[in-house]
């Protein structure tokens, strides 16, 4: 082989207010598969995976993750193929999963260690390894585990719950013996809710434009009230669901995305952690690698037998990782937002 | 002896934003120590305790506690002197703390067990078991064991430090090997908190009119950040503290005074609980029953050698209560509010 053109998009610009195409900057470099140094393994990216948390890390300031470089590849979870390796732990034809970022090559050197992990795709779909049995699954399980930490027979609501963290939120609740409430945009989405993904109820948040519909439909929705709630959104989400929290009730932060785009959107209403004596945590699935086994062992065994579904949406081709970043924001996609390369 | 006359200070009428001296009525019962039926005991109060709670519980609609009904004697906690019983559990003389409310004379009929407490004055003063050794105290040992659980070297910051449950949250704080700094009202009570309290730092918010000014005074203090707040206050104050706590810290929430007398005021910024993977806990004391007596053990004994220190202010005759209660609520005590009664 001769030296292979390597596509890549970097940040060019961080967004004042909403993101844009013209945050992005496609660019390409050259990798030469016969020229590796020694323990080097060079990886071809099938998927890119798009997530929300990406949003964050293109503002500059203070957040739990460093700020994406500008002029750097994006970076983001990705799932491919090892085409040349001089590492003895890597062969020719490796399923793998790692950071490889917004390109269609990776090259991973000796001393990255624990970046690409050996994937098993008998049973399971590499893709899978990007959302279900991949980052986003992990995070539903260790929010559902560590905070919400549900009984049998309690209400959990999830929103953002076609999602690929959502997804799993409410059918691991289910798998659980709780009831499982969803959150989502749209009829499609909640038809696709509490059908395929078997949940007791789904609210469209489009069709309640304030507060007090949307805690009226809550209300609805869960007779019992609430006990646990995962947050992926935020904002008078948020403010209607703590509205319905039991005594004792949990709240696992997980993402805020509708304050992403500029200034901070309040809590209406704290005292109500006090008057419900509620739990708010944030967390973030990396600080708990010491779970990802016990998680990734669960959600694997679900999926390879059926009883994890999940959904993707696909964009093909690198050039179309912004737009569909993009609509990932907007809530465009369905299920897991997944970019196809190869 | 012949029937007494009672005092009373009952709930006339709930109040329409901020509590006035007219939202309560002094009336008169009588009760007769010679006519007790069997079980029954009769406690002269000594002392009334006024507490923050009390004004959540002037409102109507959904809080933790039931709220005051109208017409009926102020809920509250009283210490006294048994002046007669007809229960071989308490013998004329008994020191008892209690729930009595705001009345001179608390009678007591046989089947509210565990309503009488008798204590122990030899080595703590009658007043003290209704604040470092009674539930103010209890409050600060529970909050700060169940929630912010600091370890030595922490910073922990707790909002209306001199007050009843402030002063002690800072002074177990500091008997755990932390940094305790204070947030209260004006130089003289800061004065009292980094003095007599031994706290490291106090910050007096009336010194500091803004969110961005607060913040500073709080970084100044704070020079390693906040990983534990014990929440009295609410408001600004939270959301500068907020700014500045540390990656998984603890927030204790235990009172939200600046909200009681009106609309909901608003978190700033909650996302800061996902980017500092906060957790943000809401607790009440009278819910963790268990926690009573290893708290009052060691409040007790801190008291009695002298380690922990508390101030009051005492105001002079039942009718003095309502004032003295609105006082307490724009912060114009120092340390426990109580009304001496004889």
């Amino acid at each position: 082989m001769t030296a292979l053109v390597n596509q890549q998009i970097v940040l060019a610009s961080r967004p004042a207010g909403e993101a844009t195409v013209d945050n992005f900057r496609l660019q390409t470099s050259t990798v030469d598969p016969d020229a590796l140094a020694d323990g080097q393994v060079l990886v071809r990216i099938h998927y890119l995976s798009l997530d929300p948390y990406m949003r964050g890390r293109m503002n500059e300031g203070r957040s739990y993750a460093q700020p994406q470089p500008l002029g750097e590849v994006m970076i983001g979870g990705t799932a491919g193929e090892v085409i040349a390796s001089r590492n003895p732990n890597f062969a020719v034809g490796d399923q793998v999963v790692g950071m490889g970022g917004w390109q269609q090559y990776q090259l991973v050197e000796r001393h990255q260690r624990g970046v690409l992990q050996k994937v098993d795709t008998t049973h399971v779909p590499l893709s899978a390894y990007l959302g279900a049995v991949g980052m986003p699954g992990v995070t539903a399980w260790v929010g559902l585990h560590t905070i919400v930490e549900p009984k049998a027979g309690e209400t959990v609501v999830v929103s953002a719950a076609s999602g690929a963290v959502g997804s799993v939120v409410g059918q691991l609740a289910k798998a659980r013996g709780c009831r499982a409430v969803g959150i989502a945009g749209g009829p499609e989405k909640c038809a696709y809710v509490t059908g395929a993904l078997g949940f007791d109820a789904c609210i469209d948040y489009k069709a309640h434009g304030d507060l007090k519909s949307l805690a009226r439909a809550l209300k609805e929705a869960c007779p019992d009230g609430i006990d646990g709630y995962f947050e992926n959104v935020g904002g008078v989400i948020l403010d209607a669901v703590m509205l319905r929290m039991n005594a004792f009730g949990r709240i696992a932060m997980c993402g805020m995305i509708s304050g992403y785009d500029g200034q901070p959107i309040p809590m209406a209403n704290p005292a109500l952690i006090l008057v419900s004596r509620l739990k708010v945590q944030g967390f973030i699935v990396s600080e708990r690698m010491d779970l990802w086994p016990a998680a990734l062992k669960e959600l694997g065994g679900m999926v390879a037998s059926g009883r994890l579904k999940y959904r993707e949406t696909i964009a093909h081709g690198l050039e179309n990782a912004p737009e569909a970043f993009l609509g990932l924001l907007k809530g465009r996609n369905f299920g897991k937002q997944l970019v196809k390369l190869v």
